[in-house]
């Protein structure tokens, strides 16, 4: 608690503004819900500016209805990851307005009314190096959406075949920040870093085989870009990138 | 080369306002400078917004010197990582306005004219876990100076003493984003992203013995966080993670 | 065999209050049982203060049935970990007494004679950074139980909503050991431990993707924890974590 | 702040036995000391039972004299670690009163009046498999002398030459905790642990060379103990399992 | 663009040989096709000599259609690499002419008219150390075969019978190349290398168990090969091996 | 070829003993087989011993039968190892007097005439430290036992019950050589070589979990034994520790 | 021994062409000289086409002048790699006519008849990402120089200024092979080998920091090249990058 | 203790030829020496056939001499490894009977009176792959010297040249045990052993530069060995390599 906060509470309190159980229930107040093996962030949004996106692996259909309802409940849009096919379909069974992504693995509750919709702000250019990295592009597109993020996405440019990229840098216009996911080297975030003014998140993929040894090849490269304006998520990390960048353009937005 | 410029390029040449040794000149015209054992980037700032940064490590000082000519006669500011004191003691010999920060370990030449520099804009927060992480905020606050961003540091506010931070919350009021420097585990910048709607980005350091491995320990950790806003640079990387947060706070700044 | 043991042999031997053959018996008495691929450890309970616990992984029905019958015929309580459900159901068919717990996956029986089960002692809470770290939370409160120390449970609290372990403090109150189970960057045990004054056990699990490395990032990550009081167990060890938190209860009971 | 807190907090400042500003002072009274790029945690005592302990390696002098000077002004015993003998030789010139272990590598300055020392409690038994983990156990030993802990040293009765360790099991007697170094392929904690009824703390320690990796081998080893009773910290790091064999028997004599 | 390209473009739109709308075209002329989530390197038969080769894993089968669709309309010979049995049955049933090697995983379709094939040309031998090598042997002669080159095979010669190698050493003659498949601990390359004037393109295979790690073992041996003419591609990529190894033919063809 | 076998080539030549085509045959005598993807070692026997013993892994049943049928031909007992069960019982219908052993997953056909077999010679002592260890036990023995050496095993007595190896060092009375296999720490082989004069072949094996990396741990650990007379073969290599054990006992017995 | 020269032999022998002590010989004939705890080989050139090239690391100058003299008296020219200033000037003591690379560390002795010397074949094209790989690229130069091929130098091309190889791309022209050595994240010899039709030798380098682990991510990145021509050697490895260079320049021009 | 000692100790008592006094001195004879920080091993020699080797590297010269001392007072030769030169300067100062090899790194102390020396037995082949493995190679020389083994030694036989060893395959004939040290990829071993009938025991060593990752590469070739009969040591062990060849060959001749 910070000094500006305790003393309106004490001023509040003093000044009987503030009910002695108003003033225990706000500074002793749960910010997060107990749902059991979950203990759900409810103070998400006001913290970090959007509610709480929920893991879908190793995650019940069980615990992720209690999560869902309650996120409804509190007026929260939901965005889940990682969800298979089969925990789709029993979701989709007790929500019906979900809409599942089946390349991105991403289950989505928007909320009733489409004008709580935040209008659509930024520019975000999702890129990847081969057909393969699909599913992580999918997944950081989603998450855009889903932080009400504009985006454009460009496919297969991977440094193999140089000239793909270079015939399409305008695509690259006026963006706040590219999402680049590759697998295999990992080179081409170090490329397209090359040529931008903006933050490039990078994405390693589980794409490749051999000495790729799941992602880690293009981790390692992606870490050690000679690009400066590299920055790196995990591996197949689609979603975190897809955040940063959404946090990113609506920065500039405000 | 885009339709744009390719059309710009035709009608110049064909309208007379570009003779045809001026359109072979602008079609070749290069933008790098060959130095010898270095093809320095002249067309970085267009392309991406800043001068190219000099990576000072492994470089004789005669090609940096050669380097830092040339970038003062293109009216570019220097800014040179990893150079140690003796280095630096000879490149203050040829360059005496050149400023070297010994914890840092950076080299800056500032253009002579101060009113050349750019106001500062917007607001950095770099954090450090320990007192031993300082080198690596301290290169990421030169790098941030160097763009033009407004700093604050925040120290030694690691995990082991969990309300140091929280007591010291205000001061990510109204952050572009926040860089947290950590070694050993490298837990704070999850912690720090839990509090903050902006980017973090995490910086895993050296610091720490054993099992940390040379950083590899905070790497991952910061790699594997939870929370949704934190991305990572290379071990020790403090001006890539400077660079990446200055790009931030310009973004909004525009 | 120290020399206390030694002057009471000889003694004993001389006085006559010990045959010879009494001598040799007890000079060379087998401490082990011999059941072919297994050597059960029959003077663990007299050295180490509980019976041996069966590791179920990679071992036969027939081989596990055999050990719980001779355990049981030495009057100890059966504890076996790492049970798969398959297994689980034969072994309820040959042991109907025996409970199985489906998330932790062990496999208990108690004494018949309830009378013979220690009374509970000592208190240890058991604190999961996700919903997925539950299988070895419960696998540490099934060992708790089984030594008859007394648990709580704290689910969920993960440092990306760093307000949901401050909330909970009270629950350490008088703890003897804290056990924390979590997976991904492995932050939660620093910070816990960073408000205790008990030794916390942390136990890295394989929940997460990418360079988590199933479990790796994690384990690095509580190694080179910079609270104290953090020490560590093998990732998913959870009946190591909880064997030891109560070894910790006991001693203080004592 | 939990409920109890709080409400004490209102009843105080409503019935007047707490002024506005001492409420304010309370609830926003730093626990922290800001030296600069150090944040000291003062509350660390009321939170964890001891003091801060200082991390010496990649501090100034300088910067040591502001920690160690405001702890003897807060009445706090200093125990410092990872501290080399230069940096020693000028810390004594300005606290004669400290005391440094060369092997340990500790410096540690209690207080003037010997009085407020607490009296040595519990019984820790300190293990080294080999002559060259001495530092490492003489680090763990400073640590548990500073904390008021008793303690017995077994030095050199690694597995290679097994009667070693059974010939001095009379040492274990009454033991609240092992502390056991052991580098190579650190067998000696399993060994210790199927003999004792106490927790095993394992530090591996660097000794070794080839494919022990810089202790990575002992580790590895440690962590895959099939002795229950068996905990780990990271390599070398004797404060760590000196503190928490510490914390165990202080536990016990409360 | 280099200057000579540039040059020409000029004087042919001064000279009128080059309409405006031709200029633009050929300046901004797309070089790749956009096929969704691909985008096709049309170019690369100009700039590298063959056309495009596809990697087949992680692509669906209409991914693929619409790729040979486009390459043979190009009239460019296919060659796809890891292809499984259930997508290649389905492909042959879409390019009844395609041929389907089960071995080598390889799906080609060569161009309808035989003419149009390329005379074979040089001489590369592919060698395994054993019999479990054999897929990324024929993975080799496949891409060799599709880029013309004739082949000789010679199968499970490894080091711990190392007669049989040098019972056969005249099949090397007048090679131009070797490709040598090993997995385990991957020392045939070395030998062989010892024994011949030409570049010994070493394929590291995940053959093995324990601690070959997949192929890292042989990998890492491969790389440290004390012949001077040994090179290295990724583990199990017979194809790079096979490619590179024609180039070299190819080259020594022209 | 040596000085020796050249000396007598020469003069069996010119003194008539040896006819010109004689000469040609022997000194190029194939001493392999071509079998297609295999070739055959058929003079290992006289270089190292024994006849070339198959590994099954990765070998198709087709290939298994060729070189059975060869190595039949050659009268040449058969030990194949890494068989599964599927294969086993194909290879049964083919050679009924094959021999499956399902745990050690070695298929052997003896020579018809059992008098060809050698008398067994030797002892060898073959270690479990856990029950899990068993497959690797019995690959060892079923080697030894080809090479017609005589056998002891000792089951299930890991570190963690160390009376268990103390109460049977009997059983190592006039051992050539001790095999012992061990998984998560590994540290039975230290303690074993402890207490013998004779070579310890240490098999780490895949037994374990988490941190145990597959058999890394307990590798590792062996490598880095602190006992003497410890060497180390490659995870899970049951036959390889075998046949260097039983090539010791042969030595000693000529 | 192959078949055509032992009828050779045979014949010799018989035809009386060959004496019987010349028979023996050749038979016997070693092809290596024995220097103590050197064994030089003399036959190298015979097999592969240029003489043995000496490692200098770990050789005394004693040993090496040893060498030295032997290859001289062969009549073979000595081209010796990672040689430090101190050796080498030792070296030049003794044999004036040698030529020390201090970049490259490499010292060469040339014939005394230049006209000995093979006139300078093919092109070969040295590429570095950064300045920082000189001396890699030296080594490369070197070993090509000394095999009679012709280099041309690129330097400082990386990927972060990827206009720097576009302008450049000329100088590939007709070129046998590219040498390309880069630190860091390894990302160029992919690109340039998305431009050329003949093999790359990518030779990953030390340069970097962190997470470049000493020139692993470039090694791993070089090994998942989504360029088909790229095959891969050691970090550090320019000399044997150039070996190969040189031998495919070599073949064809032959 | 087994049943035949606990049965002469009773029969000793009880008839008397045992004193009370005795038998207590007996069962309980201290069997190690406790010299502080160094439990000496005094029955090594009777359970394992040779005295304790010392590991010099981490230990004082005091430490040193105090052991030396009391070896030699129980009548044993002293073997120390990894002793440095300034350390063995002063080991020679006291123990002027003791011999330095500086290449070894071995300080050795044979007993006064020669005539103790066991003879001569066995022949172990001590093989290198290169000049830079001499240090391994002559520390398990004198370790076979010392513990009374003929050798002999090969040097140089690496497989880059692999006539080299051909040629010497006579040095083999008789061989008890081959010890093979070779630094890269580690190949050798293999090789050697396709050759030979008794065991080869592997010594990886850290010769090499860049990916052998000081010894790690050729440390994995060797455990992935195709040839059956090699066995594996830590990278550098030539002490453990020489001790188990000798155990091998002195098996033989008794």
């Amino acid at each position: 608690m910070n000094r500006t906060d305790a003393q309106n509470l004490a001023a509040g309190l003093l000044g009987g503004t503030l009910s002695q159980e108003e003033f225990i229930a706000q500074v002793t107040r749960p910010r997060s819900a107990d749902l059991g093996e979950t203990t759900l962030d409810l103070d998400r949004r006001r913290r970090c500016g959007f509610p709480e996106v929920v893991f879908g692996q190793g995650k019940t259909v069980a615990a992720l209805e209690k999560i869902f309802q309650r996120l409804l409940n509190e007026n929260m849009a939901v965005l889940t990851t990682r969800v298979d096919a089969e925990k789709a379909a029993s979701l989709r069974e007790m929500f019906p307005q979900g809409v599942y992504n089946a390349t991105a693995r991403t289950f989505r509750i928007d909320l009733d009314d489409p004008a709580a919709l935040p209008a659509k702000v930024g520019r975000v250019v999702v890129v990847t190096a081969g057909t393969s990295d699909l599913p992580v592009a999918e997944e950081a597109r989603e998450t855009l959406d889903w932080m009400g993020v504009s985006t454009a996405m460009l496919h297969d440019v991977g440094v193999a075949g140089p000239h793909r990229l270079v015939e399409k840098l305008d695509v690259f216009h006026q963006a706040d920040a590219a999402v680049v996911a590759a697998g295999m080297e990992g080179a081409l975030p170090s490329v397209v870093g090359g040529h931008l003014p903006c933050p490039v998140i990078a994405v390693p993929t589980s794409v490749g085989y051999g000495a790729s040894f799941g992602g880690l090849a293009a981790l390692l490269g992606m870490l050690n870009s000679c690009a400066a304006n590299v920055v790196v998520v995990n591996i197949d990390a689609g979603f975190k990138a897809g955040y940063v960048a959404g946090l990113i353009a609506h920065r500039r937005a405000t």
